[in-house]
């Protein structure tokens, strides 16, 4: 047996999530497809975590079991090859053979996440399920402090769906940035972008969303950077800001 | 009469480019579609320039005249809605009211292109029909030098498709760089995005791409940069590189 490690990136635009899901297009299930049709075995390969709905990822790693023993690129190119001729929107990269004890989820060290942000008078036709869209400019700075406040062990209670089944909400947000650019090749004159940018060992089920769609409400100056302390105290997600739709969510990449 | 003047954003996959073509999806006629809902008013609108089937627009203007006054911002609401529920990858922005004298391809000063290289061991499913995706590395250095010598005035025959009907060859190209990237939002670990930009008052028919498929062949190594400057001499195209895919090029902006 030999154990694969391969970085995943999708467009996760039609797919209900990583997670195989009866009756529904999971990342999951067309990475075993491809493995099978590869190998003539099937196995469903684990990832470094759960993706909700619409989300992207650039380099999402996961790893899985092959009886017999294949060259890293061989196994890439193969995968490649086949999510491809499926049609699927999903590609490998950095394969290698790793230990048979290696875990994508249970070894991660830190996980990364990017929340991007259009703030233009017209939505993009270019980043249209790429982004989100808003019309009314952000008030980053208020946004940055805000994000300051959520950084660091915390009880994210406030900030978790309800349906997440961890035991405990004690999280440590090891970085929370909110960065502005006003130029970008396909950026459009007038048009910013905000990317929220977060990094955890590990994250609550949702707590990214719900995290910028509260960065959000700051930004909008419905709420401020001080109420985000007291919504953090409350450890109550109802006094949290929305859950910030999927599709503006990239996960980025994974330490181990 | 009222003139109006829009930038077209597209994504120029599944047209068959700006103009409109019997039996096939043009955006001319997608933005046509969408002006007559908002108006009643059947309109071609004019845009600086025509595209290739495959190439998208960041900010392609284009005008066209309504028999009534209307707000350019309640236009460009309205296109973008009748453009959005048609399922059109088209969005509108920077809308205005402009001199009935206005021509948004006799006026335009100067066109802006750029060519999107992802340099990477593995495709990419973001960046699918929006990157040329190349495998082996390119020489950056080589492909600065070679576009040095093509910028300026020049008579282009040998970067022209032999379906050009322009009278002259004769263009000048205002500049030509290429740069190269390796660090990106959305761009994974060791990859690379190169982007060949090129300005000049008006191209040749496949100029852009003609150019961009030489500067390749030069980073490449089949060609070096003094050779770019013999087929620049030569005024053949035989003698330049392949056409380079539409789906790299984006049309960027115009200036009047």
């Amino acid at each position: 047996m030999t154990r694969y490690r391969v970085l995943v990136e999708f467009d996760g635009g039609g797919y209900c999530g990583w997670q195989s899901q009866r009756g529904a297009a999971s990342v999951q299930d067309a990475m075993a497809r491809a493995i099978e049709r590869m190998s003539g075995e099937f196995t469903r390969p684990t990832a470094a975590g759960r993706t909700d709905a619409g989300v992207h990822a650039v380099a999402l790693p996961a790893h899985f079991d092959l009886a017999g023993e294949r060259r890293a690129a061989e196994v890439q190119g193969a995968l490649n090859h086949h999510l491809w001729t499926a049609g699927e929107k999903i590609a490998v990269h950095g394969a290698a053979q790793v230990a048979d004890d290696f875990h994508a989820r249970r070894d991660a060290k830190q996980r990364r996440y990017a929340y991007r942000i259009l703030v233009a008078d017209a939505p993009s036709s270019l980043e249209a399920g790429r982004v989100l869209h808003l019309r009314r400019a952000l008030d980053v700075g208020a946004m940055s402090r805000a994000a300051a406040i959520l950084e660091g062990e915390h009880d994210f209670s406030s900030f978790r769906a309800s349906g997440c089944q961890a035991d405990s909400a004690a999280r440590v947000l090891e970085s929370l940035a909110v960065k502005e650019t006003a130029a970008g090749l396909l950026l459009r004159e007038g048009a910013t972008e905000i990317v929220v940018r977060a990094a955890a060992p590990s994250f609550l089920y949702n707590q990214v969303r719900i995290i910028v769609g509260t960065l959000l409400t700051v930004g909008l100056g419905r709420m401020s950077p001080d109420d985000v302390a007291v919504v953090l105290a409350a450890r109550d997600r109802t006094k949290a800001g929305p859950t910030a739709p999927p599709h503006g969510l990239y996960f980025l990449s994974c330490d181990y």
